[in-house]
């Protein structure tokens, strides 16, 4: 058995995970402090819980931010303020059971991966598309970590250099075209007033041919287009998966987003991966748990 | 000892590879047809002239294209006029000794990871700046080569959605702003005649001040940036080397670039890999001799 668990801006949703990734148990703490102390005594009350019950032969846990899953130093995690925590080197010293650390979104890759819309393949990508854009990339079936062993930022690739500007502080990051966020400003701006708050109803609007909508969901299509475009270019990978609240309107974008794919693909010679959406609920919790096999 | 090929649009490019990279013996070829057969029985006799003196271990043959290195057919060859050629298949009736095909600048990649200006790394990419783009990126120690085995075009990912037009088909390829004929058609087109038929001219009018050379190459040196910044965020490699014809003026535009990544580079908190020039004369014919390792 494995403990997974995903560290949210608000929760620490955890679970028991068996070898076919299925939670077996399950559990989530509203976070009251992001004090590395009381998330570190969390973690080890969640340790103490099931090890009373069961042979616990690793901890996984997925943090939204920038994390060296090389030493289990949180570099940066701009929802609970940290910067470099060493999480590893604190939990060590508390919990003496295997601990691997990294990105929320590269756990959510293993998970889809190993146990959901992406098994069998050994080069993956994830696109998490919600309020920002997460991803996790696999290539020749382990984690694609690099230098600092923190991973792709793939919503930071930049697809237009004259695009909005991003959080990051630069311009046309594909976050700035294919997010919730994104869609939501989009529509608002078309539309010339905040009339709409989240983008399930800019999606609502484009099935009841609302023309501003329609715009907006071609508009994030084809840059959402663009950026895979560039992953194939990139890794030709067996297939790229979405994933996140945006990807519940996959079956309407989909479609357009394969016909920009289509015409922008660089070799017309080869077949390239398949586009799907993610298909399970716990990819945070189940991916975590496995992270250190990836 | 190793037979590294060189396989360009107009020579046949080889030489006899020792076991520290050092070529031993070489050798060129002037391509008097694009026939397989042809090709084919250029490559046996090169291997005969060398195997009557030498323990030969093995073959790697550079292609400029997209090669599928796993089975080794080159899947499309614009320069040969090559399409879904079965090279390997061809090569094994004749030869008995291990080969391996694979593109070009991954084989200039592998030279200058394992002996040249990135030795010592496991996560390095090259960028080959000369007609065109081409590249290679190894991470984890291996090659990225994903679905096809054909590995990356980078090149053609898209750094600018409404850019000029590529051979490709698509907008704003990295290759349309990063390659020496980008800088002869901006220069040309800033001038308002084709007055420049070499990048060297527009580096040299640059040193001298010339207003159309600067704007020329400031526009270059930001676009090459963020390329290298959109690696940077999605590998984070310890390492990326320029290399090609445009390459020669690196001292000239490298500070422009850094300058521009720094302003451009998505997280600050992490140290990001350094830019060097790429240092070997000869890294199509070495690479190609251990493409096999990567």
């Amino acid at each position: 058995m494995r403990i997974g668990i995903d560290l949210g801006g608000t929760n620490l949703a955890y679970g028991l995970v068996d070898d076919q990734g299925a939670i077996v148990k399950r559990g989530n703490y509203p976070l009251q402090s992001y004090q590395t102390e009381y998330i570190v005594d969390l973690m080890l009350s969640i340790y103490n819980e099931y090890v009373a019950d069961y042979e616990v032969e690793q901890i996984g846990i997925g943090v939204p931010g920038i994390v060296s899953q090389r030493d289990g130093v949180v570099i940066t995690c701009v929802n609970l303020g940290w910067k470099q925590v060493p999480l590893m080197a604190q939990l060590s010293k508390k919990i003496s059971c295997p601990i691997t650390i990294g990105n929320d979104a590269n756990a959510a890759c293993v998970a889809e991966t190993r146990f959901g819309s992406m098994r069998g393949y050994s080069d993956t990508v994830l696109l998490t598309l919600g309020t920002g854009v997460g991803s996790g990339l696999i290539a020749g079936g382990k984690l694609l970590t690099g230098r600092h062993g923190a991973g792709a930022e793939y919503g930071h690739v930049i697809v237009s250099e004259q695009g909005a500007l991003c959080n990051c502080g630069n311009r046309g990051c594909l976050e700035t075209f294919a997010s919730a966020t994104a869609i939501i400003r989009q529509y608002n701006t078309l539309y010339g007033d905040k009339v709409v708050a989240d983008a399930k109803t800019v999606f609502d609007r484009y099935l009841e041919g609302d023309q501003n909508a329609i715009d907006t969901i071609n508009w994030f299509s084809k840059y959402l287009a663009v950026g895979i475009v560039n992953l194939y270019n990139i890794f030709s990978p067996d297939v790229v998966a979405l994933g996140g609240g945006v990807s519940k309107a996959f079956d309407i974008f989909a479609p357009l987003v394969r016909r920009e794919i289509e015409q922008r693909i660089f070799c017309h010679d080869i077949a390239y991966g398949e586009l799907v959406r993610a298909e399970l609920d716990d990819a945070g919790i189940i991916g975590a748990a496995f992270l250190s096999d990836f």
